[in-house]
């Protein structure tokens, strides 16, 4: 039995309650939690808009190599350009570091910073940097729709078909490697997935980034469509090789790998049955092979199976685990480990 | 005798060396701390973006009332966006605050962003939260050059003359008050000069915003322009009723109102000697009376008078002072007082 009530998105209600008062720009197509990114009419066409921060990730010592918060600083928000369709321009970058800050940091920030630019094809417009005590970075990415219209978060419906642009899991196995078990080797330096939009924007109806991880994109899409999930591709076919490898070695099950809140930058989306013989000859023309996950359902649940077990619940119940866990990393994994205990003695199926 | 090699201006020196290894956009228009904004050229028109944040006022406890910190986050960026003749569109919001805020403070961070934007006639686009130990934002906003071409930073030649969009001093007065002596009643609570442009960007050939205080901005002027400055008009006519005020309470020279990082956020223009009769006769018509504060001059040098005292130092001198406290507010009025002993055994002249 799925409680319905108490299973509403809760990260969702967070930015609700902090966005929701604001009024909304006459041009604006899309409302709030409705893209990965903010979209204006403007001049007959369509400007993009994105502001992510590195925050927590540096807090936590999720990131430590500066060469990767440089890297991720942009990649954050270019992965949310991505997701809706848009050709970047350039990023501002917000820098909050001690004022003096080792200078090998700042270079091998900065070359962070400037390689993913190269990738791609984007400028450091400006920006602005603060003195602080801890290191904290804000990138807002600023680009434009070239042909068509951008691809927002709503417009799924029932029987369409679910893909992402790999397998999953890479940037949960790197937070467990960094916060439980560092003789784990996991690399992670995701590239936002712009050059697989050529493909997508096409065909899906759908699409956002997995940034936050899989489980939490589901859930959002769940929510802003009124929809739920049937993933057929059992959990184990979908982890990538370092999340097969964290599943394996820390005996943690499938779908921890895809639950946590720190995500691997793939695209997740979603092609109407009648467009799906059609994007799948596209990729292959293009040498590219997408991972189909399941289906779109009309009822609002979650189905999936995780080893031997076939599970199923609300789309927000794996996602709200870590924000009931208040962001206490161990808390938060005792969290998991009992709600695999509950799933054992209940699957919901 | 102004020492030319060490008083060098030590932020921008900074600035170069965060912001400085990386790339321009070939269709940027403005070079690094050529501009309040970053402008691009984009389908036969100019785009114009700016990231600014509120960190180290919250930080230091000298903003500390929700809807001034919510006000003042739409008015950092925007005051930037009028200083370059801009339109504003919008802002992104970029927050960190604690998991569990007290909810009326966020009701009153909302109302000073709604307030400020309803001011401005723009409205909150999108933008991201993050929890944290404190409370942190930075905002980036969006805008148009209307018609004609942007205002930069770069353009001064000597002779031209110097104005403000108001008294100044307002800024310090009020962080004198909130750090040194709570009996001081200062209110600040500024608005960005967006309206005054209209009358301004016809005339004027140089404009920057006083967020960090006027010898701050006559720093990067002198720097980014290789000129000098004259301030005809004596400083205790220059000073806002606030900044007199703590001036006669607290016995501070006139200058060091106008020496602090916390500005008022006026804009501070030069208009060629052949356009200000016009320009002056267009502020008549439109019932407006900017205030005049002197010339520009080919020598790199600050001329001005506090007090009783003529004083002539580098145009860098005073805005150094700062940089050079590290931020600690209590070393940084020590260092205030040394200079203006410095000055009353040498004034420079």
């Amino acid at each position: 039995m799925i409680d319905m009530v108490t299973n509403t998105h809760k990260e969702a209600g967070f930015i609700r309650n902090i966005a929701g008062r604001f009024a909304r720009h006459p041009n604006q197509l899309n409302q709030l939690m409705q893209a990965d990114a903010e979209i204006l009419r403007y001049n007959g066409q369509y400007l993009v808009l994105k502001t992510d921060g590195i925050h927590e990730e540096i807090k936590t010592g999720l990131y430590e190599s500066p060469y990767l918060i440089g890297w991720m600083s942009v990649t954050a928000p270019i992965s949310d350009i991505a997701a809706v369709g848009a050709v970047p321009e350039g990023i501002l970058l917000s820098l909050q570091l001690p004022m003096h800050q080792n200078q090998d940091w700042i270079l091998e920030f900065q070359r962070g910073v400037n390689e993913a630019c190269d990738c791609y094809q984007i400028y450091v417009l400006g920006g602005d940097t603060n003195s602080s005590d801890t290191v904290s970075v804000s990138v807002t990415a600023f680009a434009h729709i070239k042909t068509g219209e951008p691809l927002l978060r709503t417009g799924a419906n029932p029987g369409d078909a679910l893909y992402t642009t790999a397998k999953l899991g890479t940037g949960n196995a790197f937070g467990y490697s960094r916060f439980f078990d560092r003789s784990l080797e996991v690399q992670f330096l995701p590239t936002a997935r712009l050059k697989e939009m050529d493909l997508i924007g096409e065909h899906a109806n759908v699409c956002i980034d997995t940034s936050d991880g899989l489980f939490a994109a589901l859930a959002v899409l769940s929510e802003v469509n009124q929809i739920g999930f049937c993933l057929q591709t059992p959990l184990i076919n979908v982890l990538s090789a370092d999340a097969l490898l964290v599943h394996r070695q820390a005996e943690l099950p499938e779908w921890m790998l895809l639950a946590g809140p720190h995500g691997e930058y793939e695209l997740l989306f979603t092609v109407p049955q009648k467009k799906r013989i059609a994007f799948e000859k596209s990729c292959q023309s293009a040498n590219w092979e997408p991972l189909y996950l399941g289906s779109v359902c009309s009822e609002i649940q979650l189905e999936f199976t995780s080893g031997h077990t076939a599970i199923r619940c609300h789309p927000s119940t794996i996602a709200n685990l870590f924000y009931e866990s208040g962001g206490d990393i161990a808390a938060y994994l005792r969290a998991l480990m009992q709600q695999q205990q509950d799933w054992t003695n209940d699957p919901g199926l």
